[in-house]
């Protein structure tokens, strides 16, 4: 990147409203100096490059990491099974001097209104001690921890009355964004509502106020169905964005992720498991993210009867261009029953 | 990818709607088959892998390309300076067989009005005839006359009624998306307003009805400007999504791109190319998309006042992940006045 970007380096992370698109964007110069077990993110996936013995998620390496925040050692005879730890290059900041409320940069800058202090929590959980082990390697009651961590971290964040949304989300593989091979997910808590959240709020009323009744409650899978086990239901979405993309749905009705209990979780472990495997085995491996769509932290009474969290997996196999980034809708080669047939068929 | 695609090929495209998220998807099974010159997606840029001899956009390679729709000669003793053809593998079909309007497919589906048949306009405009010339390459008449393809392009497809958005837009580069490396455009008119743009409309609306102002008009450069014209303004946006974007903005009020003249078109075709060769300069000849955002081809009285298009350039330097698919908003390391800095300096 160009040669004057030292400057920016010192400056605390911000957030800005494009008030053109509606869009919030977080500005974190500290982010450019994360390390990258992958050459170029444009080079071919290299799992590999960074060896257990640098990499700062290995057991032993721990005091290469950033603090810790808690870890999961059930078992005397283990050390750790996870940890959630700080991102050492957060996107948001802990603490930002003072700066929390009223942030004057709005006003200075000629743009009231439009800036948000970049405070929040950017957090790493390790999902395992272990370098060469991924999520899916891991049996359905260790997946269902990783999970319980993802909970136990967001409930520690909600008592912050600053926070309204956080965000659990997982990039395996360089396309899919990741810097780090080990495998890791990561927890971002917001200030702000995302587009994303209040946009699904808003439709999810409109089929609410026309029907009565909640739009994921009402999915009917029929050939679009991969798997389903006690509490979720694992489908192509009829609309699915990306090839191949997966939606994992509770069957019971509920707004947060964070209310899972562990019979539920381990429910999910191995139903999530189960769809990167088949993931793996039909696509040769391939890059993915997930994320947790869940609602606000603060959800009202009015809003509750419309408001359903679920897990989309995203397989990336085609990239985006011009077309995307400037339209928002997307171009997918594969109709949702012939995906959903694929992944049925392992 | 799977081996089962094969049933998905003999599909007309179609277009889905996600009702939980309010996006469209374009199914498009054909577009799963278009050659690229770039071995892996994920491989690192090789621009010439598809030499002059074998690219169907090179001159003396015409027939090799999709029929053509018009072409730009003006000087008798060259064949050609600027095609426009028709996209071998559209994302959208010209026409599928009388299921323009009303098509069964919502019901069929247990899921009424949330699918459109794939119907509309997916053209490719090749800038030069010669493969290892860029559009940065040409002069600004040169560049003008390609942005008078466009106009000229989408004053034939607005005649057409079932057209409600007309996205150009160009991808250079493998990892912005670039299947095949000689300089080109896309033309893409679809038969729904995409949620961009009728979301930026509302945005707009807003700004409007708070000032009685377009949003654009009131653009304030200060240390945010990169350079301008006799009719348009370079800036780095101060809510940035990509690190270095660029939006050059007309200064006079305009809904449409394609009622830019011939005076405009050339004056706006230097600035581009200026911007191209600063980023290009700056950042080591980076893979970029650049996208028009015009309004709808139906605007009324009303929504003129606050519509007005721009072009956004935006270099690909960073890649998105499980953050950004989740929420919608972006992560940018680069504060936009650094970024305005560094591009003015050269
Ligand atoms: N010693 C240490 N201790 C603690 N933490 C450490 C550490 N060393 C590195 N880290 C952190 O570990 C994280 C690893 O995360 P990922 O590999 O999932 O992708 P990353 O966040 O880099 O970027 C991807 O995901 C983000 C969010 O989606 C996108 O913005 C981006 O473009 C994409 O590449 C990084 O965030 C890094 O800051
Ligand atoms: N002989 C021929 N005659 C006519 N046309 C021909 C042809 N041979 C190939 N084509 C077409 O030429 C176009 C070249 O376009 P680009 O290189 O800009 O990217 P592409 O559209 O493939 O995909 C990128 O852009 C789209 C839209 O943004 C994204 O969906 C996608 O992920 C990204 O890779 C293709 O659309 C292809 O169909």
């Amino acid at each position: 990147m160009a040669s004057s970007s030292s400057p920016t380096e010192t400056r605390s992370p911000e957030l800005r409203k494009d008030p053109i698109n509606n869009r919030w964007v977080i500005f974190s110069p500290a982010r450019a100096k994360r390390p990258s077990d992958f050459k170029s993110k444009s080079s071919s996936e290299n799992q590999n490059s960074n060896s257990s013995s640098s990499c700062p998620f290995c057991f032993g390496n721990e005091h290469h990491c950033a603090p810790e925040i808690f870890r999961d050692s059930p078992d005397p005879n283990v050390d750790w099974k996870i940890r959630v730890i700080q991102n050492l290059y957060p996107a948001l900041s802990r603490d930002i001097g003072g700066e929390t409320e009223g942030h004057p940069d709005g006003e200075k800058s000629g743009f009231p209104g439009r800036v948000v202090p970049g405070v929040g929590f950017h957090d790493v959980v390790i999902e395992t001690p272990v370098h060469s082990v991924h999520l899916s390697d891991l049996g359905p009651t260790q997946v269902g921890e990783v999970l319980l961590a993802y909970k136990k971290r967001i409930e520690q964040i909600k008592e912050r009355d600053l926070i309204k949304y956080v965000q659990v989300f997982k990039n395996h593989g360089a396309s899919a964004g990741a810097s780090l091979s080990h495998s890791h997910s990561q927890i971002l808590a917001l200030p702000v509502i995302p587009p994303t959240v209040s946009g699904r709020l808003c439709s999810m009323k409109e089929y609410f106020d026309q029907t009565g009744k909640c739009g994921l409650c009402e999915v009917q899978p029929k050939d679009l169905l991969i798997d389903e086990t006690t509490y979720f239901t694992s489908i192509v979405p009829f609309a699915a964005t990306f090839p191949f993309e997966i939606w994992i749905i509770p069957q019971y009705h509920s707004s947060h992720f964070h209310d899972l209990d562990s019979e539920k979780a381990i429910d999910l472990g191995g139903l999530l498991k189960l769809m990167l495997r088949k993931l793996s085995m039909q696509l040769n491996n391939p890059p993915f993210n997930f994320m947790i769509h869940t609602s606000p932290l603060q959800v009202t009474d009015s809003q509750s009867p419309y408001s359903h969290w679920y897990l989309q997996i995203v397989p990336q196999l085609t990239g985006v261009g011009g077309f995307e980034i400037g339209t928002g809708c997307y171009i997918n080669p594969v109709f949702p029953d012939d995906a959903a047939k694929v992944l049925r068929e392992v």
